[in-house]
């Protein structure tokens, strides 16, 4: 396939994708812990076999449709690291008479009840996360929460494995240098080992500490007693990593092309063909230092244009703009140009797409599409 | 299909979708004009169809996507709203060359010297609307500038037709009063027909005068010049809607079936298995008086929970709480009950889901599934 894509298309380099992949796979070997990236930000089958040299290993998941998905394309080590809601354990279940050793999470005793139930109805056993709350982000038990080992007490008499602790520290998104990822990654690692620990002590086996937001991922320097590292975002990264330091913004292999259509009131704007519908509404560097609003804006070379970002959004249409309280030009592009919108957060802008256009690198034509897993 | 589908899902009540239809229905026949409703909020076949009593009619687009999906279905009358990209004008003219009337849209001198070349070199006319700005909301030309007449004259000249002039009075969404949805009715109104009679005294046909955001089609008492209406949002309604009195709350047809999976930190929230994936982190109300933050939460019997919202969002897991500075108990929501989450913005929480599952009414099993048209 080398002809041009009508716009908007979600355009991605796979060279920067080789290239962020290397570099978390390096730190993560040197640091001894298995990478189970979660899949979640490109849901789609090639950049995770980059991960794997072209095999498969194990994955994270954010949906029950991913795991079946990453299933069907012979991956069979699966997380599926959001609370299990009752009423898909029968699905999960069929999974795993698949042969795929499908792993759940949860954190409250009622979750615990109900795998207990299955289980007990079933005569299959389930091996369960728990979920550990390491910096109150959202959800979790502390791990020092009597909870822990009610939680596990339930699993295991009704005859479900323990088989560890899961914890996701998404604080870290937060930490804006160095030193307070450092801490967010020895914070998350603790708080971990510390809880698998406990249910060791109470005779549970809990052989998996899982940990691993992206920015933990890359800052953590001592990983002794976590088993593995989720991290996934790294695959695209985005404006959100680059502004806390995770990555340069030349890392990022996501983009959304778009083309010029016109000039706002005032010619104070430019429209393009990519609104939300192309890019997700997503403004995740509003609280940052920068804002980036709803993105960077590059040349169709990928030469990011000084101070143009795009700042307005409908459904189909972009609004790119100086930024604001910058004394500067628009650049000139007219009517028909491309550019390219730098996501601010890579798994909300690839969301809003079916397939990538992928190409080997800078300068190179779009020769491949990637389709996405959708829906639950 | 009778089984319950899986949480989150897009659940759309069929009733609810008939009565706002009729609504419009009636009150467009009262004003003598043309309904073109816009398909981009649920981009479905049924619910369009809905609109034209079980038949087919002239419909907006957003994307040619949609127009294709539309043309397949047996619609031949369709205005595609976006600004013209050139490098589109190829694949409009072959659907055109399938015998669908497919109007494009331009506001730039650059746009219209674009459509009279590619015309001047197909020896195939092209109708065209002229985007007028009635409000200096995004797009279009003031009625008064002399750029309309020039584009209009590039587009003659080059032997593409003249169709007429559309606006979008984007700035009606921002009109608290039905006093102030009026004015920007009317003002919507008397800026396209003003436009329309200087193509006319200039020796253009410009049978077309094309209105219609949502707000306004419900707001408008007198549309004499005006030909047709593009209001889409009505069948599903939302929130925005809501807040500036287009519709009640219990008109809203589209809801996000959600299961509750845990609690927060320090039981000060509930977490359900829904997601911005699943609603959308579209922020509409933000500016309103009352901010529904990511929405209103229901009982799965549609009772809406007394000061129960979404208030946030990771891409699977949905945080809802309490209104912030009200005192009140989190409602009894054991893990396991579902909810329903009403959306802020219905084209933007529509657009996360690949097919509605149908409800005939309150009370009905999911009986039918609608898919939607995706991509671009």
């Amino acid at each position: 396939m080398t002809t041009l894509p009508d716009t908007p298309f979600a355009r991605v380099d796979r060279a920067k994708v080789a290239r962020n992949v290397a570099r978390l796979r390096a730190h993560l070997d040197d640091l001894g812990v298995t990478w189970r990236p979660h899949v979640k930000t490109s849901k789609a089958l090639e950049p995770t076999a980059m991960i794997f040299d072209g095999g498969t290993g194990p994955i994270t998941v954010s949906t029950l449709a991913e795991a079946e998905f990453f299933a069907d394309a012979g991956y069979t080590d699966i997380l599926y690291a959001v609370g299990i809601a009752p009423g898909k354990l029968e699905r999960v279940a069929r999974l795993r008479r698949r042969g795929v050793d499908l792993m759940i999470l949860l954190d409250t005793v009622a979750q615990a009840v109900a795998v207990a139930d299955f289980v007990a109805g079933h005569g299959e056993s389930l091996p369960v996360l728990v979920e550990i709350d390491t910096d109150g982000h959202r959800g979790g038990v502390r791990p020092d929460d009597p909870q822990l080992l009610e939680i596990a007490r339930v699993l295991a008499d009704g005859g479900a494995e323990v088989r560890g602790v899961m914890a996701h520290a998404g604080g870290s998104y937060f930490a804006t240098t160095p030193q307070a990822q450092r801490d967010a990654a020895d914070e998350e690692r603790r708080a971990t080992v510390d809880a698998a620990e406990r249910l060791r002590a109470a005779g549970h086996a809990a052989p998996v500490v899982s940990v691993g937001s992206t920015p933990t991922a890359h800052a953590a320097s001592d990983l002794t007693g976590v088993t593995e590292v989720r991290a996934g975002n790294v695959v695209f990264f985005d404006l959100v990593m680059a502004g806390i330091g995770v990555c340069a913004v030349d890392d990022l292999a996501l983009s959304v092309v778009a083309t010029v259509i016109g000039r706002g009131p005032d010619d104070a704007s430019i429209l393009t063909d990519a609104g939300w519908m192309a890019t997700s509404s997503d403004r995740g560097t509003a609280a940052q230092a920068v804002d980036q609003h709803l993105g960077l804006v590059t040349t169709d070379e990928g030469e990011v244009l000084p101070d143009l970002l795009m700042v307005g959004a409908s459904q189909e249409h972009g609004v790119l703009a100086i930024r604001p309280g910058v004394e500067r030009e628009l650049p000139d592009l007219p009517v028909g140009s491309r550019v390219r919108i730098l996501p601010i957060h890579a798994c909300a802008t690839a969301s809003q797409h079916d397939h990538y256009e992928v190409v080997a690198g800078e300068g190179e034509p779009c020769s491949e599409r990637w389709e996405r897993c959708r829906g639950w």
